[in-house]
C-alpha cells in the first residue's frame, strides 16, 4: 500500500467564501503515485467545511445566501455569549452560526482514485467553505491505495 | 492491499427521487474479495447526493417535502438566471435548489467492511438522492482493504 | 496494509444529545498500530449521526435548538403515521424528524491518521449526535493504512 499525507494552507478573504481546492488535491494525488484508492480531504477547523459541487460564480452567491439564511449570523446563540464561557482566547469571535453551517455541510469528503486520477463528474469541484473569515485555514489530504 | 473500482448507472424517474443502491454496492464489495476495509460511494453529479438512512416509502415522502421546503425549486437563485451565465449548454436546467440540497446531504458516504460484508445497522440502506431528474445518473464505488 | 475494526457502544441519556467520542476512536487507532491512513467512523442507526466539531457545552445547546427548529419533532410527517405502515415493531417511535436531521448531518466522517495520531484541529472533536434517545447506540470504527 502507498499513501501520501499533506497539510495544505489557504488564505480566505471574506467572512463567507467558497474556495475551489481541486487542483491542490490533484497535486497531492499525483505526488503520491497512488493509482487505485481513495483520497480523504478534511477541514482542520470547526467553522470551515469540505464539499463537492460546481464551481460557478453565481451559484457561490446562492450558497452563501442559502446557508446564511438557514443559520443567520444575527441569530441568538448561547455559544456567542462570550462572557458566560470559560477559557476563551481574547479574540474569540461570535461565530456560532459558522459552527452550525459547518456541521450540516460536513467536515470531510472522500473521492475515489482510478488510474491515478480523481474520480469527479464533469461539473464537480472540491470546495472548501469558509464561514468565519478572513483567516489562514488548513486542511488535510490523505491518499490511501495502491501504486 | 486489494481494491475494486466500479462506475454504476441508475435511471431516475422523477424530479426528486430517493433510490436504494445497497444491493448494487454489495455486488461490488463481493466481487472485490476485500474482507476488511472500507467502501466509498460517491455521486458524480452536483445535483445528486449519497446518504445512508432507512428505506421506508413514507419516510421518502417526508425527505422530499423536508428538503424541497428548505431549498424550494420556486425560490429566487442567481444560478437560475441562465441569461447572465456564460458557456452553458442549451438544455441547462434551473436547478440551483438541487445543488444546495446536494451540498447539505453530502457527496460521499464511507461504509466499513468486515468479514467481506457491509457494516450497516438493521434499518440502514445506502441511498442515492436525485434532486434534478429524471436523468441517467452515475456513481462511483471504490473498495479499499485486505482480502 | 494493516487495519482494525471495532463496534463501540454508547448509552445516551436524553432525546437529543451530543456525545464526544474522540477518546474512544483514539483508542481504536492506537490499538490498530496504523501509522499512516484513515479512520472511518459510522453510525449504525438511522436516527443518529457522526460529525466533527467543537466540544463546547453552550454550542451543544445551539446545535440542539438549531436542528430541532429545522426539523421539528412536532411537525407533520408521513413516517409518523404508524397505523399506515406495515411490519413495524410494537415500540416504533414517532421519529421522522430524527431521520431528517441524521441525513443532513451525515452518517460517516473520515479522519486522516499521521504518525499514528488522528489529524484533528485544535478545537475539533468527533461527535455522535443522538436525535431519538435515550438509547443504547452502536457505531463502527474502521482503521485502514500502513503500520
Amino acid at each position: 500500500m502507498s499513501n501520501c499525507y499533506k497539510i495544505l494552507n489557504i488564505s480566505t478573504g471574506r467572512p463567507f467564501e467558497v474556495c475551489d481546492i481541486t487542483e491542490q488535491v490533484e497535486s497531492v494525488v499525483r505526488e503520491s503515485g497512488v493509482l487505485e484508492g481513495t483520497v480523504a480531504i478534511t477541514s482542520l477547523h470547526t467553522t470551515c467545511a469540505i464539499s463537492v459541487n460546481e464551481n460557478e460564480e453565481r451559484l457561490f452567491e446562492d450558497i452563501r445566501n442559502f446557508l446564511l439564511t438557514i443559520a443567520s449570523p444575527e441569530g441568538s446563540y448561547k455559544h456567542n455569549d462570550l462572557h458566560l464561557r470559560i477559557n476563551i482566547p481574547p479574540d474569540e469571535p461570535e461565530n456560532a452560526h459558522a459552527h452550525l453551517i459547518a456541521m450540516i455541510l460536513g467536515n470531510s469528503e472522500t473521492v475515489p482514485l482510478h488510474d491515478g486520477a480523481l474520480v469527479l463528474g464533469r461539473y464537480q469541484s472540491i470546495l472548501l467553505l469558509e464561514m468565519d473569515g478572513p483567516r489562514e485555514r488548513t486542511y488535510a489530504v490523505q491518499v490511501v491505495g495502491v501504486s
